[in-house]
């Protein structure tokens, strides 16, 4: 068996093949520039095996409604030149196989909950926080889509006393993403994010404003756990403030034995930088079984 | 065909029977005072029918999932004669029938789900907004549960400019509940909701308070509508407002069609006060056609 998987971002596509025991084949990474571009070369990748599906986990805004006539798209993505692209469209025009898709953050999720941190649940969340703040659930042990998917960068947070950073969200300010992605640090600061590692009241500000995000994904969600993962997570030290605030902030209400141990409730991804690319050979081989089965 | 059905709720007990129609046959209201006195009152309603199943929809926390010691309880709620109540092991042993049991709000959108407002809908919210504030989910065909069942009554929100109420909520103080609960207001301004009725002011921070909570419904659930009950949303000039202050809050983020006419996005719930029974009722016919089954 041939599995192809995509997790396409916004600045290199990763693409690899698959056997049936999820072990990787062959993997190359491609930059993203414009689609007349990058789409043939990873064509190509993938017309040198005979696959017999493909997962794709990529950006978006994407529509994953199988009945849209937009379906596979990436649509209102501030990358123009990948603007309206129909990308599940051109693989499936170029390799006729059956071809899953959904979110980058979403293909994160599925990897971890196939093989890494979530192994076995059936509600959980992946958050990103990174140039922007996104983020994949798993609902009922359905990746969820809903009316469109979520996007929980952009939930509205309170203002942490004394911060007076306007936000850096060009839709709403001061939204999670607008004060807690590594640009937001970045303007706060002036400075990036790594260069502040040693500076203990960034992170502090950092964790703080996570922790309102991660009580909201709590409250609504109810996930059995939490995957923190990301560039700006890559300070390890906010994994403990992160708990302490988010412990603060739910203030005894919950009682549950998950929330009572957060340090195994808020993780670290345990599959590093392939929690994306298994998610989307994942993608691949559900769709694979699903054709089978229909 | 007799499905009981049970809306356990803090102040009364709502009891019903329905045939195999959806008719209702019976019902009555009981008050809810100790577990010794409501439940024996209970039984003996549902023992004068012989029934095929039972539906219950309870007021919270409750435990709802199947493999706990404490499935089927009612646990840490504040109205102390009801905490650690075994609610459907006292059913189960009085009518030996399959028992279907979810939260008060699950049922309410169930109702809407099955006959109301949200009818054939894969994913909705139900938010209710009365002495506390709290919500039902479905998300993928299914009502959610995962880790607990939310919590969304206890979403953090940003304080809105000149607002210097303190919060009314016993664990957070100025989350949602602590600042648009029916006793939020009649503690910000002294006097009881309704009788605020004229006095615009009230309504529109009433309305943005509410419009923050269900901007994060909409990013992280993604639903496809949202339905608006409980006592405080009697004020029916709330509606229109919180239609106004979300769309200004999603800052056109989001271009779904859904979103794109939030008059039939959130709405008033169109089975007036029957969504709650009539939910319930469907969770013991959902029982019941499981056990048939399996």
């Amino acid at each position: 068996m041939r599995i192809g998987a995509l997790e396409a971002g916004g600045t290199k596509m990763v693409v690899a093949v698959f056997d049936g025991e999820n072990r990787c084949l062959r993997k190359a990474s491609i930059p993203t520039s414009r689609p007349e571009e990058t789409l043939p070369k990873m064509i190509s990748f993938f017309q040198e095996e005979k696959l017999d599906a493909l997962g794709i986990a990529s950006f978006g805004p994407v529509d994953l409604h199988p009945e849209s006539k937009t379906y596979g798209w990436i649509t209102t993505t501030p990358k123009k030149a990948w603007r309206n692209v129909d990308l599940v469209g051109a693989f499936q025009k170029a390799l006729k196989v059956p071809i899953g898709f959904d979110t980058d953050v979403n293909g994160a999720l599925l990897g971890e909950v196939s093989f890494g941190s979530c192994k076995g649940l059936s509600d959980a969340v992946y958050l990103t926080v990174g140039t922007g703040i996104g983020g994949g659930v798993l609902s009922g042990g359905k990746l969820l889509h809903g009316m469109l998917h979520p996007e929980i960068g952009h939930l509205r947070v309170p203002r942490v006393e004394g911060d007076d950073y306007a936000g850096c969200c060009p839709y709403h300010k001061d939204c999670l993403e607008g004060m807690a992605s590594g640009p937001a640090i970045e303007g706060r600061y002036g400075r990036k994010a790594q260069e502040l590692a040693s500076v203990p009241e960034v992170w502090d500000l950092e964790s703080r404003y996570l922790a309102y995000g991660i009580v909201d994904l709590i409250l609504t969600l109810s996930p059995q756990r939490i995957v923190l993962g990301g560039g700006v997570l890559h300070q390890e030290q906010l994994y403990p403030l992160i708990r302490k605030h988010v412990e603060e902030l739910l203030g005894g209400y919950l009682s549950t034995p998950e929330v009572q141990d957060l340090s195994s409730y808020l993780v670290a991804p345990a599959l590093r930088d392939e929690q994306g690319i298994l998610g989307a050979m994942m993608l691949g081989k559900q769709k694979l079984t699903e054709k089978e089965k229909s």
